[in-house]
C-alpha cells in the first residue's frame, strides 16, 4: 500500500491518489505522510477532505506537524483545528515551539482558547492531561427521547458518545447512563431512575498511570474527571488509557535497563538522544565499580595464594546478579499493576527467603557436582587439599548470595516506592551493582574462614 | 470499604450487605470474595442478585470459582452460566479441572456447547482464543431503524454494542456500522448506504499479540474476526486487547529478567513455582559462567604478575553488561511494539555503533580521570610504569567493550525473531553472561599486547 501511494505521489496522479487515501485508514495515511517530503507533503495534505485531513493531522509525527502548520494559512489551521478533538489539541501545542502554540491559540476563539489553557496547566502526570472536555452531559428529568436529541446534537464533535454523564445545576455528577441503557429503555423514561450513580471516577490531579490502571480493573471505555468540588471538568477515553499503560510499562523497561527514559520510538531518537538517555547510568554504575574493585584490591594479596578462587568470581557475581534481578524485577513489576503494597512486604520477605532457599540449595549442588566431575576430576591441577576446600567455600558462597540477592531484590523496590521513589530505577543495574559488592564481601569472609587466609 | 463487607459478614447483617454490596462494582466485590472462607463464600454468594452475581463470579479468581461451581446446584450452576458472554464461559472452562468443566458443558443447551467446543480448539496465542461471539448483526438492506430494533432485540446479552457488523447471507462481513452513525442518520437511511466498506479485522489465527496492537494503532474498542472464508465468526472487546497487551510487557519483562513467564499475580503465586519459574535460566546461566572462569583459569598465571589487573575484572563486566542489555533491552521493546523489523537491522547496528563509540570514549576519559585522581595519586602503592600502563589498559577495554556490547546487544534479538525465537529471552542475562566472556577475552588479549604478558 505505501508504496502505491509513493508511487501516485511520484506520477503526480492526484485525482487517484485523493480516492486512494479516502478510503484509507487516518493512522496508516499518517505512517506514509510522515517519510515523505515537506514540500510534497502540504500539497498531498490539501487533497485530503477536511475531516480526514484533521484524523491524519493528530497521527503524524510532532515535526511533521510543525512543517505542516508553517505552511498553512490561517484559515486553513483554522479549518484544521475546528475539526480536532480538545484534548488531541492539547497535546498538539504541548509539542510545539513557542511561536508556533502561540499562532494556534491565536486561531481558536476566546472559550475555547481559554479550555485549552486550563488543561495545558495540568501537570504531565496527572489524569487532568489525558482528558478531554467533550462530552455528552444530560439532566436528570430529561426523557431517553430528549436524551437521544441532546447526543445527536453534541454527538458529531463528541469523541465518545456511548456513556453521558447527569449533573445537577452546578455541573456536579450525579451518575451515568450508558447509550445501551437509553436504548433498552422505553423513550418516555425519566434518566434519574434509569441512571447509575455508583460511578467510578477520578480526579483531576490523581496519577494518570494510576486512573489508567482503572480501565484495565473495570473494562471501561470512558472515565469521568471531576475537580475537587466534584464538579464534572472532563473525560478520559479508553484510546488515551491504552497509551498510558503502554508507556508506562516502556518506561518500566528502559528503567529497568538503566535508560533514562524517552517518549519517541526507537528509530525516531538521534543518535545524541539516545546516547544522553544511556550514558548518566553507564558512568555510575561504572564508579560505583569502584567498591568492588577495593573489595579485591584488599584481599589481593590473599587471591594470590589461592588463585583458582579468582576464577569463581564472574560466577558468584552473576548468579548473584541475576537472582537479585529475577526478585526487583517481579516486584517492580507486580508495584506498578498494584499487585502488591508495601503493607505486604513481610509476605514478600518471606516468600522470597523460601524460593531462595530452595534455589539457593539447588544451585549449591548442582555447582558442587559440576565442579566435582568438571573441575576436580578432568582438570586436576591442583593438590588435593585445597581443591576440596575451595569447592566448599565456592559452594556455601553460592547459597548465602542467593538468598541475600533475593532478599535485597525485593525490599529495595518496596522501600523505594515507600520513600516516594520510582521502584523501577531498583531493578538490575543497581540492585546487580550492591550484589556484586556483598557477593564479594561474602566469598572473602567465607574464604576467610574455611581456608584460613 | 473492605472491612465493612467483612465487618457485616460477620455480624450476619445480610439484609444491610445486600444492599451495601448491591451498589457496588463486581470487580471490587469480587477482590473481597477472594479472601472469605469459602464455607461462608457460598452463602454470601446467593445474596446477590443474579446479574450482579454473574458479573462478580466473572472477576474471581480460578479457585474461588472452582470453589463456587462445586457448592452449586444444578439449577444455579446454568442460572450463572447463562448471564456470561461467551469469552467469559470459555475462559472459565479453561481454568477449571476435566471434570468441573465437563459439568458446566453439560448446563449449558447443545447450541452453546459446540460454540463453546469451537472456541475451545482455538489455539491460546490466536485472536480465536480471545474472541466472543456474542455481537449486532445487520444487513445491508435494513433501515436505520430495523437496525435500533436488532439491538434492543439482541442487545442485553451482548458485551458491546455500539459497533454492529453488516453481513451478507453468507455470513461473510460487508461493512460497520456504529451506534454514533445510526444515531446522527435519520431513522429511514439504509445500512448499506452508511456503513463503512473499509475494515479493519483480524482472522481467526492472527497472533493475539498483534491484533490487541491495531487496539492501540487505530483507537477502536471492538474488532471484527473472520474465519478464512471471511466469515464473521466473532469480535474482541477492547477490554480483553487491553488484558492482552499487559500480559505482553509483563512477560516481557520476565523474560529480560531470566524468569519463566507466568499468568498468575506475585502474591498469587505459590513459592514452589515461583522457585520453577526461576530456577531454569539461573542453573543455564550459573553453568555458561564456567566459560568465564576458564578464561580466567588460562590467564591465572599472568595474572598473579599483575594482580591490580583483576580488580578491574568486576567493572570491566559490569559496565559491559550494563551497555548490551541497554542495547537489547531497547531493541526488544521496540520489536515487541512493532517501531522496528528485521529489514531495520543495518540502520540499528549503525546507529548502535555510533552511540557505542560516544559512550565508549566518554566512559574511557572519565574512568581514566578517576583512575589518575583516586587510584594513581591518592593510592600509589605501585611502581609507576605499572600503574600508568595498567590504566591505559583498562581504558581502552572499556572503550571496546561497551561498542561490542552495543553491537551485540542489538543484533542479537533481531536476529532471534527473524529465526523465530523469543527476542526476549535474548535480553539482560544471556547478553550479560555472553559478554562476560567476551569482555574478559578482549581485556587479557589488550593486557597482552600493552604489558607483555
Amino acid at each position: 500500500m505505501e508504496e502505491k501511494i509513493l508511487e501516485l505521489i511520484k506520477n503526480k496522479k492526484y485525482g487517484l491518489l485523493k480516492t486512494t487515501l479516502s478510503e484509507m485508514n487516518p493512522a496508516d495515511i499518517a505512517l506514509i505522510f510522515d517519510v515523505i517530503e515537506p514540500g510534497e507533503l502540504t500539497l498531498i495534505f490539501r487533497i485530503l477532505p477536511k475531516e480526514l485531513a484533521a484524523e491524519v493531522f493528530v497521527e503524524m509525527d510532532s515535526d511533521m506537524q510543525q512543517i505542516l502548520i508553517e505552511s498553512f494559512s490561517d484559515a486553513e489551521l483554522r479549518a484544521v483545528m475546528d475539526e480536532l478533538f480538545m484534548d488531541d489539541t492539547v497535546d498538539i501545542i504541548e509539542e510545539m515551539p513557542a511561536n508556533v502554540a502561540k499562532r494556534i491559540l491565536h486561531q481558536t476563539d476566546a472559550n475555547t482558547r481559554c479550555m485549552i489553557n486550563q488543561l495545558l496547566a495540568y501537570p504531565d502526570v496527572s489524569a487532568g492531561s489525558i482528558m478531554t472536555t467533550e462530552y455528552v452531559d444530560l439532566k436528570r428529568d430529561m426523557t431517553v427521547e430528549q436524551a437521544f436529541d441532546r447526543i445527536r446534537k453534541i454527538g458529531v464533535d463528541t469523541e465518545i458518545i456511548y456513556t453521558c454523564y447527569v449533573m445537577d445545576k452546578g455541573r456536579r455528577l450525579q451518575g451515568i447512563v450508558s447509550v445501551k441503557d437509553l436504548l433498552l429503555n422505553d423513550k418516555n423514561c425519566i434518566i434519574g431512575d434509569i441512571m447509575d450513580e455508583n460511578i467510578i471516577y477520578a480526579t483531576t490531579l490523581d496519577d494518570k498511570e494510576e486512573v489508567a490502571g482503572l480501565f484495565e480493573k473495570y473494562d471501561m471505555i470512558a472515565l469521568p474527571v471531576v475537580d475537587k468540588e466534584g464538579r464534572l471538568v472532563g473525560i478520559i477515553t479508553v484510546d488515551d488509557a491504552i497509551d498510558v499503560l503502554q508507556e508506562e510499562a516502556s518506561e518500566d523497561i528502559e528503567k529497568m535497563a538503566a535508560i533514562l527514559p524517552s517518549e519517541k520510538t526507537y528509530l525516531k531518537t538521534g543518535v545524541f538522544e539516545t546516547f544522553k538517555a544511556r550514558i548518566p547510568w553507564l558512568l555510575f554504575l561504572m564508579i560505583s565499580a569502584t567498591f568492588t574493585g577495593a573489595i579485591i584490591s584488599a584481599f589481593e594479596s590473599k587471591l594470590t595464594i589461592f588463585p583458582a578462587l579468582i576464577a569463581f568470581i564472574p560466577m558468584l557475581m552473576g548468579t548473584g546478579g541475576n537472582s537479585g534481578s529475577q526478585s526487583s524485577v517481579t516486584i517492580i513489576r507486580a508495584l506498578s499493576l498494584g499487585d502488591i503494597e508495601f503493607g505486604d512486604i513481610l509476605r514478600v520477605i518471606w516468600k522470597e527467603l523460601r524460593v531462595g532457599l530452595f534455589c539457593g540449595a539447588v544451585l549449591c549442588i548442582v555447582n558442587f557436582i559440576k565442579l566435582y566431575l568438571v573441575d576436580f576430576l578432568l582438570m586436576d591441577s591442583f593438590d588435593l587439599k585445597h581443591e576440596i576446600s575451595e569447592m566448599i567455600t565456592v559452594c556455601i558462597t553460592l547459597f548465602f548470595v542467593v538468598i541475600v540477592a533475593k532478599f535485597i531484590g525485593s525490599t529495595l523496590p518496596i522501600l523505594a516506592k515507600k520513600l516516594g521513589f520510582d521502584p523501577a530505577v531498583m531493578a538490575s543495574p543497581l540492585v546487580t551493582t550492591i550484589l556484586d559488592a556483598i557477593s564479594l564481601f561474602i566469598y572473602f569472609t567465607i574464604a576467610g574462614v574455611l581456608l584460613g587466609i
